[in-house]
């Protein structure tokens, strides 16, 4: 079998599929045109409401083996796919494609829905109970996980051909223009949506709040959609914003958050105008409580901060420690509130925010990153799908997106979790390449990556822990008291882990219950 | 000769160029596909700022035949067109075709370059001396003229290909992100260079105003940007925003506002909620303020205005009396200033608002509009382009999206001008169908279109002067003194009036000098 350039085997073919091996990174240029955008003239104002998602499956010619599109911004108390698919297997339809954005633990009915055959194929992050079901091999064909900004390359160059994007609205008119920001069911930005709504066949707007034309901004618009459903409710606000998300107080994953600001400060990164993404975990809050004591100290402001934004995003911008917030996903009130109010709170989409196959990603302008890891190993390549048991449980985000493009891209973890190491010889899967991953930061210390000697050196001259990778690897395994059990694997592919460019990093095997 | 919808003939072949001959408003409905988006990956952050615009000439590997792009928002102040023009003519480029939005007065720099070859063709709205050019049959090959919607559809199904878009930028970053907002060149909105940015294989930011990364909005996106080049100036403040625009004063065009503003509410326009579009001339202005006193009057609020905007737009933006405001184009300072305060103040691109060739456009959801013209005749046809000596002297403009969208459209005009009548028989040419305008109020009275009996009754139970299209054009030639001359026409067609949906509504022939 074809190695890959993470050392992993990849097969040449799986499903009909012909899979193309990573390379590099940064080794492939694709030029040429995307597909073509469906040209759809109407010369009236037509009726674009429709009674119901039921109608609007007649409509859209919605049939067997069709692929259904939606966006995740309402995550764990989102009600739309549910609804949706529900119809379609209501209707007997089966074989359908199901091209979210991502699922979560509420979406547990489609597990049903893929026993039973109404769904076949699923393109998109997974977290939790369907992962698990792909995992154990229940589905007839393949999963494939793209990152944010890979799943916007794959819509524009029609790896990812959408039948019907169905968009989630908390506020929208009768023309179909739609965003995240008012309504009960308000979410903040709707950016995961917009390739959907301009490439698919058909794009239907789900809503539970009609409001006067024309609704603004019209981050979904007009010009794309083709129906609107109102329903009694999209998403229930209690999963769709937890109310205030808190750093962490565990004193070790504290230690880890202070050691990677104290190593992006040694680095240099941390001075006037310099740009960061951190994620809502408690590592990664806790590291921005530090990095904020440390401008405020210094007296500085960052240019911009990007990510999906929390409460402790918004505060820095209200103190004036940010010039703007970038925000493609808000996880709570206070963000969501913000980017209503705050005119230097931006909503960004992750066509420009991630998609390697255009002229300009924000990420590649992102100076500093902290992202998480389920595993890394002494390459530096991290895995973020699958657990040690081989079990698929968590979508790639923005990982591989901000690894590549981001000047310094910090790894934040403990060395264990449990009795199962972190750091180890080789991940189970990899997810994101060694080569985009600067430094591993663990309560045992900082691994570096070798490629970045100019980083090994400041942060010895600034006298932090600096280990090397394989000395934390072994500690990693003492810690754990051993190595993880080995996935029990059957010899087939159910999944494959796409790298941001649409070459193939890693595939998933079936687990042997 | 084949005659179209309007009874104009249409020639079958002009300058190679297939014609197809108008044949109602409403008949055309393109299915398909757009042109694909060229794909153009970028892995890092690449340096995109070039030192001059002949520099940038050499990256887009501009040369004899290109098709270059240009928006018209910095209007009469404009100084991009002329300098990239200029490299052109330096480098000697020949048969190059102009796709600006519109040229102004201060674009007569052009006029040499047509006379010389370095301009064999225009695709774009002329206005002034570039139009006198054409219609003495000095350039070598012909201009289209399109409205704005029907521009963006050209560009969309790839009837209009540009090379290279250049955009000029009031701010922008180093990455291509721009909008027209702030800085000494500010210009409001920047949406008609926006399908440029979009479908040229090659765009070029100008700009005179580098800001930190990112510049928010990024209304022109780094997405599709390749190159930025900084200037010392892009434009003339004096000659982009003119300080402020006054409503007429002269008894006779304050009648015609009158008018035009009773005949609304007498068909019961004016209520809750409704629409409008309106210009900037003065008789628009003057019904601005009798719509504005009606609304007070009533104690009602309009869901938005639209158009490009002027300060007495804004005015009643803050008064309360406009819910939002849709700017496509911002003509004076306090227009400019509302939409970089107020957040009621949305800027809007002309896909969004006029192209006929999309899912939904902002023009079919406006209730009243008021355009001008410098023709009308008996079936109601609007000239808007040529004067009765045959010469062509102005753009399109929104004016036929405008009339087919909205659901009143008004022509307000006096019946003559000097000695040439504006009502008549039959117009010079025709650039919006009769069978889209709803009536003509002129200071003699209000003709309305027989297709709309309902208008006419409503009028004259309001006991309004309601008078036939024929008698109407009776007394302007009365007024006026008799006809205007004749055209002394050559055989030679010099330039196509495209309808919104690509169809010939006229075509416009050389003057003998």
């Amino acid at each position: 079998m074809p190695v890959n350039a993470v050392g992993r085997e990849i097969p040449s073919l799986v499903g009909g599929r012909h899979l193309v091996p990573y390379k590099g990174a940064f080794e492939r240029h694709a030029r040429g045109w995307k597909v073509p955008l469906p040209l759809k003239p109407t010369s009236y104002a037509p009726d674009k409401m429709v009674s119901s998602i039921d109608d609007s499956f007649d409509k859209c010619g919605i049939t067997h083996g069709a692929c259904l599109s939606f966006h995740h911004h309402l995550r764990n108390g989102d009600h739309v796919i549910n609804m949706v698919m529900d119809v379609a297997q209501k209707r007997g339809l089966k074989g359908l494609k199901l091209a979210q954005s991502a699922l979560f633990s509420v979406h547990e009915p489609i597990v049903k829905m893929i026993e039973n055959g109404t769904i076949s194929s699923i393109e998109g992050s997974m977290n939790g109970p369907v992962g698990r079901t792909v995992s154990e091999g229940k589905m007839h064909d393949l999963a494939i996980l793209r990152s944010h900004g890979s799943r916007v390359r794959a819509i524009h160059i029609g790896a990812l051909k959408i039948d019907t994007a169905f968009v989630a609205a908390p506020i929208a008119d009768v023309y179909g223009n739609a965003n995240g920001r008012e309504g009960k069911s308000a979410c903040g930005p709707l950016g995961y949506a917009l390739a959907d709504s301009r490439y698919a066949k058909n794009t239907v707007v789900v809503t539970d709040n009609i409001q006067p034309y024309p609704v603004m901004p019209p981050v979904i618009s007009q010009v794309y959609v083709d129906w609107v459903v109102k329903v009694d409710s999209i998403g229930d606000p209690e999963g769709i914003a937890t109310g205030t998300m808190q750093p962490t107080t565990d004193p070790m994953r504290l230690d880890i958050a202070r050691q990677t600001v104290e190593l992006a400060d040694a680095c240099g990164v941390i001075k006037n105008g310099f740009s960061f993404q951190a994620g809502a975990g408690g590592i990664s809050l806790a590291a921005l409580d530090f990095i904020r004591e440390k401008m405020k100290k210094k007296n500085i402001k960052a240019g911009f901060a990007h990510g999906g934004i929390t409460g402790h995003i918004v505060k820095m911008l209200e103190e004036g420690l940010i010039e703007k917030i970038l925000d493609t996903q808000s996880f709570d009130i206070p963000s969501i509130q913000s980017l209503n109010s705050n005119p230097k709170h931006h909503e960004i989409e992750p066509d420009f925010y991630a998609n390697p196959f255009n002229r300009g990603q924000l990420v590649n302008m992102v100076d500093l990153a902290f992202l998480g890891a389920t595993e890394v190993d002494t390459d530096f390549n991290v895995n973020v799908n699958t657990h040690s048991d081989g079990y698929l449980l968590h979508g790639i985000g923005g990982h591989q997106d901000v690894a590549a493009g981001s000047k310094m891209t910090v790894i934040t973890c403990p060395t264990h979790r449990k009795n199962w190491p972190i750091v180890m010889d080789k991940v189970t899967n990899v997810t994101t390449p060694g080569e985009t991953i600067d430094a591993i930061v663990t309560e045992a210390g900082i691994a570096i990556n070798p490629l970045r000697d100019d980083m090994i050196e400041m942060a010895k001259e600034a006298n932090l822990n600096v280990i090397d990778i394989q000395d934390l690897a072994r500690i990693a395994e003492q810690k754990a008291g051993g190595k993880a059990p080995e996935p029990n694997y059957t010899d087939r592919v159910v999944a494959i882990i796409a790298y941001r460019d649409g070459t193939v990093i890693d595939v998933i095997y079936q687990v042997k219950k």
